[in-house]
Parts: C-alpha cells; structure tokens; sequence
C-alpha cells in the first residue's frame, strides 16, 4: 500500500544521498552532485565503473578488462561528497529510509534522505537458468574474461581434437552460437568471425581456423530489432559476407553442453532441431536487479515481466519522490535498455535533488533525448541510426569509434584503448589473449558435462 | 638404472623435437630451431608465454595480463615447423621416448627423438603447502589477478571497517606481509608501498591508504642475497625510506588466515612472535616441476632438494643424450634460477640438436654467461650488478626500464606496455585495477577463514 512521504528538504546536518550501482546511471547521478550540499555514498558490488558496450571486446581479446572499467573510486577521486563502498545490498526499506548491504558476510545499514536506484539488469533466460551453465551471458567482466577462455580454448581443443584424428569432434569445437541479434549479439558473431578468419588464420596447424562456423540465432524475425528493418538487413548481408549463418524466427527451446535446440517460430508442428555447438553466448534478454521489486512491494507499484518498476514520470517510486529508480530498472514509456537513458535518467535525478535542496520547483517528468543507437558489425563497418538518418558502413563505423572514444570515462585508459583498437583494426593481432587457469577450469567443467550428456535423438 | 641410448641421427621422416613449457627456455629452444629440419611439438599447460619478471606489475593493477602474457601460438606463428598444443604432461617414458599429456581429460601420446624440458619451477612452501591457501605466491597470472584482488580489496574492507568505528580491523586489513626478499619479494613490497602512499592516496573517505604497513621478512641476512650486501644495502634503505619493515633473520614458521609467526633465527630460545595481515604475498622458495624427478627416476639421475635435476655439464639427463633439462629444472655449478638461464640454456640446446642432425661436433659443456642481474625497488629506483659493476638508484631504473622493454617478446605489447608504465612511473594512477568476482570469491573463502580462526597465544 503506498505510503506518501515528505520530500527531503535542506537541514543540517547534511542532506544523504544513497546510490546504489556504480554503472552509467549511478556514476552520472553521482558526478552531477559534484557540487551539491549533500552526503553521497554510492554503493556497489563491484569495484569497478563498466563500460559495458565494449564488453564484447574483452571477450573477443582487443581489450584489458581494466580498460573498459576503471575503478570506480579513482573516477570520483576528487568529488570530497562521496563515499564508495563495495556491497552487495540485500534489502532496502522505504519507509525506514535504509540500505543494507552485504561485504564478506559484513552488514553495513545506511540511511538515506534521497535513494537513487540504478544496479541495472542481468542476463535473462527466460525462466531457463540451467541454461546460465552453458551458455554464458555477456553482462560483467566475469563474463567476457569466461566467454574469451571458452572461445579460445574451444580452438585449442580442436587442434587438439584435429591431431588425434577426430575430425568430427575439431569441427564441433569450431562450431559456435550467438543467442540473441540485438547489438552485443550482433558484435559477439561479428568478432568471433573476425578472430577465426583473421587473428587464428596461421596460427595453427592441424585446423583451418577460418572454418570455424559461427551461427547466430534470434526468435525475431531481424537483426537489430531496433534499428528498424533497413539498417537489419545491411547488418544481416555484411554478417553473412563474413560467414555467418543467420537464423532468425528461431526460438531457443533447449541449450545442453554440446548444442542448443531451435523451434521455427513459423512451423506449428513445434519440431525442434539441433544445431551443435560446444562454446555459446547468451546475449537475449534482459532481467532488471531484484532490487525493483524489493521496492516495488514495498510501495504497491507495478513491475513489468522482465521486473521492472513502472515509475512515475519523474523516474520516482509511486508514492516516494525521494526514490529514483534508473536506467534498465524502469518500465517508462517503452524507454530502450541503453546507456543514454540511464545516463540521462541519472542527471535528470541529480538536477531534481538539487531543485528541491534550492526550494526550486521541480521538473514533473523526465524526457529522454534519443541521441539515436550504432552497433558495430565488425571493423570498418556499423549501422547507425541517428534522428531520422538511417546508415551503414564505413562512417557510421568510424563514428562509433568517435563515439565511444569520448565517453569511455576513466579518461586515462583512452590512449591504450586508442591503441589497443588500432593494433586490432588494422593488423591481424588482438594483444589480450592470456586465459587464466580459473577460465580453464570453468571450461573443463563445461567439456565433462559435455562428455556426460547424451545427445538428443531427432 | 641408467641406459645408454644412440643420439638421433638426421633421417627421414623429420626429426621429431618435443619441448615442454613455454617458459624462457622452452620458447627460445624453439625460435631456434627455426631453420632446422625438424618437426617441433611444444606442449605446454598455458596458452601463453609468461614474462614473468613482470608478474608483480600485474599484481599490482600496472599492467594487463595480456601484455606480459603473450599467446604462445602468435609468438611462433610464422615457424611452419612447430606445432603447439595445449596439456598438462602428465608422463614421460624416456626409454619409449614418448611424453603423455592430458586436457579437459583427453589423454595425448607424443613421441620424440629429441626432448626439450623446459617446465620451470612452481612455488615451495617448505613442506608447508597449508600456507599456500592463505599467502598466494607469484608464479603465474591466477596468482598474480588473485593477489590483485586481495591486495585491492583489503583497501575496500578496511574503508567499511572504518565506516563500521573498527579501527583495530581496519588497521589489521591495511597489513601487509611479504615473504621472501629476493627480487619478487623486493619489488612486491615496493609495489605495495606505491601503491598505498601514491596510487590510494587520495581514494578513499574514511581511511588514510597512506598509513598501510608493508612488512618484508626473510631468514637471510639481508635483502637480494643474490646482490651481495652492498645492493642489498641500498635496496634495504630505499624500502625502508619507503616506510617498509624489513625484518630480515625471521623465519616464517606459520601462516593462517590472519597473520604469520616468525622466528628469530639468532634466537635460541625458539619464541614465535606473530605479524597480524590478512593479505599476505608468498615470494620465497622455489620447486622445481615434478617432471624433472620422473626423468630422473627413470635414468637414475639425482635431484636435489628443491626438485632439480642433476644433469651433465651438456645439460642432458646422464646417459640420454636426447634429453635436454632447462633453466629452473636443473641443478649444475650452482647456476641461478633466473631468465638467463633459461633463455641460453634453450639456445644451446638447439645448437646441439642442429650439430647432431649436420653431423657436426656438439659441445661437450654449456657456459653461462652472466649477463648482469636487476631489480625495482620502487619507481626511479633500482640495484643492478652487471659484471663487477654494481650500482644502484635512477641510472639502474632507466636501465632495468630499457632492457625489460627490449626483452618482452610479444611485440605488439611493447607500446601499450610503455604507456602503461608512463601512466603509472609519472602520473598517480594505475589503469589496470579490475577485479573479478571469482577474485572476490577467493578473497571472500580467506576471509571467512579468518574469521573462524582463533589467534594463537603468544
């Protein structure tokens, strides 16, 4: 039932600003409070600030992990308002006006006089998390650094594979699929092509490694949904001119260690068929932090399926006006699940907290400025929608790549990215390739699964 | 019993060289052979060739692990005649003169006319492996990302024991215990020191990084015993000038969860005084792959202490002339275990095997050429002794810095390695500061340790 609570106003001793996540919407959110009156603590379970865009490129080997997420408290190293800690947090009551978080088996309690939600989204499995075993989703750094070792071990396996005569089983190795042709799904099966057709070229000598088959599948009936069906089709023809097998109208009913199975979203008859493929990549959907609903309850609000809050206009909790929730955490008006609306969403919270400190009238809504969306397919090549400019190609690429120059925040990593990118772009290496034994061991566990099950009869 | 078998011969088919370990040796036996008429198979159990002198840079958030960890297969990309695989070698029958290897439980059987064995040396904990679950040592890139993890994140659980008014924790979390005070323990501590008093300084709100208390312990009587006392001297007074603890003649006789006894060695009375850290770095002792001792088993060989073989003054195991032992393998004329070694012992061994193929004299004995050895102590500041020179200070530091950029191997990293460094050598900051949650997951199962740990009494 919801509870109207007073809106925090200018008292001594400081105005608490308690920020959960320390992704685009909560960094922002933080930065432009740099020079307000208040108290901040942002609270994260990470100690890191990710870029996430570039995370494909981490699992792909053309950036360090420490490139696409600088530590988060040297980026607000100078802003004296703001305490970061590292927590997990477990519960948040609203009518208490606390955060408890989790570290070692610590628990910390914080107060808070304005919250500002953003710990993002998860992967999705549609209610199939036995899937998460096997095919690994693409949202931290965990993630790239398990998705690197398993697509790159799966090459020395197949070497492997190749010299002991089983060339069968070097063909099933160099076998992968991309679940989900939204952008990191189309940029995963671009630059897992890429790698095979150009980094791994001569690299060994049993397998051709630009044999390697990399399938990309999605229930929708295009590549990039958003992006609308032209820049979808340019996309789907330069993927399919660098090798990949595009699969669309394919529902992922079945994912196991050696495969994945498929139902044709147009055939009634529900016949599934296999596609084989040791090493896979979750990139469909999105599950917003458990976090939503926790408060959601609390306040009588509505979440959507993917547990969304359905906030009012001004991106605060029904009831609560000291609550924001951003970014991928909000249900409001079919908002995208991109950088921009979290970024944009965490200075729209800032300007409102410091308005209403100021005695300022507040703004009633957020509205969101589509700066328009570009994925890239491989290099030289993107799609860009931009306003009403639909374009693909070389400028669209080369405007990514501005782009994403400029915003990477910790502003240092710049000139290594900058040279990480060219090493890549235009040789034929990719200079992040090391694997630690932990990722192997994470692969050996998937491989003996692997041994363990037994295919489908069709 | 000791066999003697016939040296291969140059017949057809090609002559089949085996190298295991892609260490110093092993990847400079290889190179070498670039011209020879051999087939080379190099087994190793990393995908990597790990440079590592510069382990602790990783551990200490300077540089990625890609950058001092090339892929292997790239390196040797353009030699035809060399294939790589991936395996741990589980056995090698020096009489079939065939090595077995296993990965992700796949078994390999790789027969030889030439063996290279090259599998380097892991840490020694004396006996004391239980030490090895609480102070990680510094071998490989696992411990060098878990030590990352638990250096940086002993800041983060200090700042939120200061947040929770437990001074006494926070100051226990902000210790730091370095054991082994030879080149990796030097530049380990120094590291630390850095990175507290610089890197930290000005991160954290309820803290001061800069009071964090790095000690050094060692049973020598000083520090680099390799240096001579001199170097070791003037290393020992800039670590301390750092506000590093050197206790030197102390013995590390336990290791738990939350700290470390000592012995004084001078000490009849045996009395065990504790340093309270949490995080705590295990730089001492090395021991030699278990694959030296199999060899040597089989050919009647002696190995010493620390698992090394004794192999003529050729460098082959007494009586198989075809089997070569490399770098930290070996014990001869009480040659160091350092890169060095390694790199000219792998050289030598190609000269050899290609004198035998060409029917020409083969040296009776390999010669070290002592080519000078270094360390950092801290930016600006390191010993070096080459030849009968021995100097310390910036002169040294420029030259450490001139000859580790000439010798990584993996080109391509040179320069994002150079702009690391720059990054780190003259600004504040360090851009490689990522920490996964595996890492945080390790460092979680200490801590947990810790906290079921009864402290001893003295």
């Amino acid at each position: 039932m919801p509870q109207t609570t007073t809106p925090p106003t200018s008292t001594s001793p400081r105005h608490r600003v308690v920020i959960i996540g320390s992704g685009f919407g909560g960094l922002f959110a933080a930065r432009s409070l740099k020079r307000a009156d208040v108290d901040i603590t942002l609270i994260a379970r990470t100690t890191s600030h990710l870029f996430q865009p570039l995370l494909y490129q981490v699992a792909t080997g053309i950036l360090s992990e420490g490139e696409i997420a600088p530590a988060t408290r040297e980026i607000v190293r100078k802003q004296r308002n703001i305490t970061t800690i590292l927590g997990d947090v477990t519960d948040i009551d609203i009518a208490a006006r606390t955060v408890t978080s989790d570290s070692l088996g610590r628990t910390a309690v914080t107060p808070y006089d304005t919250l500002i939600l953003a710990a993002g989204a998860g992967q999705s499995y549609f209610g199939n998390d036995q899937f998460a075993r096997y095919a690994p989703g693409m949202k931290d750094i965990d993630d790239a650094l398990e998705l690197r070792g398993l697509i790159l071990g799966s090459f020395e396996q197949a070497e492997l594979a190749a010299i002991r005569g089983d060339k069968q089983e070097a063909a099933r190795l160099m076998s992968f699929v991309v679940v989900g042709a939204g952008p990191t799904g189309v940029e995963m099966a671009g630059q897992i092509a890429e790698l095979s057709k150009r980094t791994l070229k001569s690299d060994f000598r049993h397998i051709d490694p630009t044999m390697a088959q990399v399938t990309l599948v999605d229930a929708a009936p295009q590549v990039l949904p958003a992006f609308g069906d032209r820049l979808g089709e340019i996309a789907q023809r330069r993927l399919e001119k660098m090798g990949v097998d595009v699969q669309l109208g394919a529902k992922v009913v079945d994912v196991d260690a050696t495969g994945i199975e498929v139902q044709d979203v147009n055939d009634p008859s529900g016949y599934a068929r296999r596609i084989e493929a040791v090493a896979k990549v979750w990139a469909a959907g999105v599950q917003a932090s458990p976090l939503g609903p926790t408060v959601a309850r609390q306040a009588g609000a509505e979440t959507d399926r993917a547990g969304r809050v359905k906030v009012d206009p001004d991106l605060t909790l029904p009831g609560y006006p000291e609550v924001f929730v951003l970014g991928d955490m909000i249900a409001l008006d079919d908002l995208p699940g991109v950088a921009q609306v979290a970024i944009q969403g965490g200075k729209f919270a800032a300007r409102q907290v410091k308005h209403r400190l100021a005695g300022k009238p507040t703004d009633p809504a957020f509205h969101y400025v589509d700066k328009g969306s570009m994925a890239t397919v491989s290099r030289f090549s993107a799609v860009a929608s931009v306003g009403r400019l639909r374009f693909g190609g070389f400028v669209a690429w080369m405007l990514w790549l501005v782009i994403h120059l400029f915003y990477l925040i910790g502003f240092k990593s710049r000139i290594t990215t900058l040279l990480h990118w060219f090493i890549s772009f235009l040789g034929r290496g990719r200079s992040e390739r090391a694997i630690t034994e932990q990722q192997v061991f994470a692969r050996e566990a998937i491989e003996r699964l692997g041994e363990a099950h037994q295919p489908h009869l069709p």
